[in-house]
């Protein structure tokens, strides 16, 4: 094999064995196109940090090579990074409306909108980005507008599910384009990058709209007023509860930042159909009948500063959750979630709510990734020379290509990838090459509600920022703060230490104070507050951003 | 009502509220007797922290009443405080056979077994403890000689379940008694505390026997070794496992402290049937033919030092994971540890070996506890006059309740308590008193490898032990620490604090190097390795035992 040939090259930057910050790059002679720029949000092993992006110095030492990032669609593992990257790295970014839509709105929150080069990509229209020809394919899944991408390059086409399930009645009436990847499979297809989320799951997964069913029955039967959450971003939930709300004669509330943005911005692009008259603003919630509401409300996953965090432990400017309200959780409880979600549903249970979690009398939610069956559909469709599962765990991965094999279409050889190990596509066969550089990049974004002030962080930077770790100890029967608390610093530099030190003691004493029972005895509610105030105060002291971790003893 | 009458109260000290640190006490004028002293696995919040045990400040404010401590069983979280309550509290321990030893094991550990006062109950017959009058009813569970407590007062009998599932076909062949808990019912029962556990799940819970064909069929066509992980108190499924290994022709090998301590137990009780030449020692391991082998190892939830997680990293000293061996975890993944088991399969999986951690094709784990149909029948069995569900969390307390409203025997009141939340019975009914004193105590063991030097550490004593924070960063590409360590401490004081302080640097840095890559990318492994050679390298120096916060920084 002589390197004068014409080759592509895969470089895997994220979602290679691990949930999340999706990103791939392919890379053609010197043209470079990347497939998504997501996040993904920290164990609870990494302390003090928000999110975490892939690492880009594959991408930084090729700069003048990068001609585009390519969206599939709108989550935020596949666009999250954008904000970090693009500062790094101001390239044409694609992608469909709606998806173009939230990525404006975090571009505009980080103040890199008007840089910006956005191009809108219409499904099932080509786009020409240097050597590569990008076809839009329609797929469904559990927001809206998504896509998978056809990347066509001299040495063959190459496919990328983006995140899939093959929903045979999408709420919106958009179809998966099963004709398309037809059509591909049959032109023949040198490789296939495809969605390992679900491969756990035996079977079909069912459509979006079995929810409804369930989700009507019990607002019919709700007593009083019904608070439903589930992810901002699906849009087919929100259209299906805002149906059955108009069908059982109840006006909807919209609550939360992340939920209400997005329910403005899909409504303005017409992907949310909303009867006249049918919206209640939250501050009017207080006031309007229990039995004529629902509220539809952000913070699915118990995230300590989230509306439904909020609202079970009483703390919400406009929302309460009394005995026999219908609490539903509409969402997949992610995996290292389980004990927030639980404590919080487990606080609506002891104000009696009627609280509804999964899925054992009735669907409340369903899965947007697609499970086994409809992975093999799209392998069958395709039948690619080569296949690379990506998006998953490495037992993910693994399984998906053991999946593969059992399948036998694919014709030359199924590959497993990790972030960073790159294989190279000639005309004589695929060689893997030696790694990139790639892995996480840890994010401190001072708090999900000030994102315009978001700095990314290089650890390496600790000795300049420093570290600040307030201790304090809680009585756990009386929820007092007991003594003063300690604050432990270094690599915090200060003209005037002392009195900064005492500043950030009050400081932290009084946002335990501000904070009610359910609370202090809440850690990781607890915990966030402190360090959001904390680092306010000592960015305001010091012009520092320290990592700050807090730590809490019950006494 | 008058004082003066006869009444039975009963104080829920732990398990109300939580899954974990199960502990209730009955109170008959000035006699007091106590239902198990569990403890639980502490929530990643609480860092540094090794295990959790009930606030037993109402018991030590009434020693001169309490008269015994009764044990359902011998899991963690009903037998696991003993060894700290015995200390400020000697009171008399009564249990079954199999429940002492393991007692008796964890008191030898702590040294407290000579001053111990342990007493076998045999299920059927009855004990005299002050005014009441104990029976042992034996109940199928996920461990041996477990059994269900009637406790006849002058006021009435009371049933308390322990954990229990009916298993109509035990392994043991030691049925569920049934008719016990019909005879109470038929005579009548004044309270039935009964376990929630799975009150989330419908229907009725597979016997212990269906695990055996699944399991047998994967070491039948398995090619290699097979390590199978299970809880190491599961001596049914230790028994279903060695009496497969006898029909499919291997031997087996035993891992891991806990596995090795409980097989010998459960076998020198005469509970394990081992055929003869059956066990192969571990450090015969390595020399012995792979098809031939079946390992049984402890640290199926991937405890930090367990031989699981040392063997998935190519750790362990006798034990290696190679291409085509075969891995089963035959256990419960409880909720918290996804991450970690996850991570510690995916190892595995990079390894080639065949892992099976789920039931999707047939079942290789089944829960001890009782589902729905389970739980309503010991309800019409013993159709009590109150029933209080205990052993969960507050929404499966909640669930259960409404369980037993929609069955309709319960002649009296359901009564959801929690922790601290007494009820006094007296002839006029059932009535709820002033809470007493209840909660969670924190305990840091040094390392569970070294439960000989445990102390019970008052967090309140943190200004005499202090804190000392190692924080070190470690490079994510080469897994090298970047720079020394940084310690900081906090109210450690010290004749040479610098030296000190140097020592500990040079200590932590010597732990990280001597770890391989794998641990290092494995942030709870390597912080727990750094946590127990700090400890034990700064009392050594200090005489101290402050708490140790391990942070990571990955740059």
């Amino acid at each position: 094999m002589s390197k004068s040939k014409q080759s592509l090259t895969v470089i895997p930057l994220g979602g290679l064995g691990e949930f999340g910050m999706n990103m791939m790059a392919f890379r053609f002679g010197d043209d470079i196109l990347v497939v998504d720029a997501g996040m993904m949000f920290p164990e609870s092993e990494l302390l003090g940090v928000d999110l975490v992006i892939p690492d880009i110095t594959y991408l930084k030492q090729n700069r003048q090579h990068v001609r585009a990032i390519v969206l599939t669609h709108g989550h935020e593992d596949h666009i999250g990074a954008l904000p970090y990257i693009l500062r790094d790295l101001n390239v044409p970014i694609y992608g469909t409306r709606f998806t173009l839509a939230l990525v404006k709105k975090r571009l505009a929150e980080a103040g890199l909108l008007d840089s910006a080069k956005l191009f809108e990509a219409v499904p099932g229209r080509l786009v020409e980005i240097g050597p590569f020809e990008v076809e839009f394919i329609p797929v469904t899944h559990s927001t809206i507008d998504c896509v998978a991408l056809a990347i066509r390059t001299p040495v063959g086409v190459v496919i990328h599910s983006g995140d899939f399930k093959i929903d045979q009645t999408p709420v919106d009436h958009y179809q998966f384009d099963l004709h398309a990847f037809a059509r591909y499979g049959n032109e023949g297809v040198l490789a296939l990058f495809s969605d390992s989320t679900n491969v756990e799951r035996p079977g079909f997964t069912p459509s979006e709209r079995v929810v409804a069913p369930r989700i009507e029955e019990l607002t019919r039967s709700a007593p009083k007023r019904v608070v439903l959450t589930c992810f901002a971003s699906s849009v087919h939930r929100i259209q299906q509860v805002i149906d059955i709300a108009d069908r059982v004669g109840r006006k909807v509330a919209f609550v939360g930042r992340s939920m209400v943005d997005n329910v403005e911005i899909a409504h303005d692009l017409g992907y949310l159909r909303i009867p006249d008259g049918m919206v209640v603003r939250p501050q009017d919630i207080r006031g309007f009948e229990p039995r004529k509401l629902i509220i539809i409300a952000s913070g699915s996953q118990a995230e300590p500063m989230s509306s439904m965090s909020r609202i079970a432990v009483d703390n919400h400017r406009f929302v309460t959750i009394d005995e026999n309200d219908t609490v539903i959780l509409s969402a997949r409880i992610i995996p290292g979630n389980e004990k927030a979600i639980f404590r919080m549903l487990d606080h609506m249970f002891r104000r009696r709510a009627l609280v509804y979690y999964d899925n054992s009398s009735g669907p409340i939610h369903v899965s947007g990734h697609a499970s086994q069956e409809e992975q093999k559909l799209l392998l069958q469709l395709v039948k690619p020379k080569y296949f690379i599962p990506v998006h998953g765990e490495y037992r993910h991965l693994f399984r998906h290509a053991a999946l593969a094999h059992q399948l036998g279409v694919v014709s030359g050889e199924i590959m497993l990838l990790e972030d960073g190990k790159c294989v190279e596509f000639t005309e004589d066969g695929a060689f893997r090459r030696d790694p990139v550089t790639a892995g996480r990049v840890l994010v401190d974004s001072g708090s999900l509600e000030e994102i315009e002030e978001v700095v990314v962080r290089d650890r390496k930077h600790l000795s300049e920022e420093g570290v600040v770790i307030p201790i304090i100890a809680i009585d756990k029967h009386t929820g007092r703060v007991e003594s003063a608390p300690e604050i432990v610093t270094r690599g915090l530099m200060s003209e005037n230490g002392n009195e900064m030190l005492a500043g950030a003691r009050e400081c932290v004493a009084r946002t335990v104070e501000m904070s009610n029972l359910e609370e202090r005895a809440d850690w990781s509610v607890i915990k966030e507050k402190i360090r959001v105030d904390l680092k306010r105060y000592i960015n305001k002291q010091t012009s520092k951003r320290p990592l700050i971790l807090p730590v809490i003893l019950e006494v």
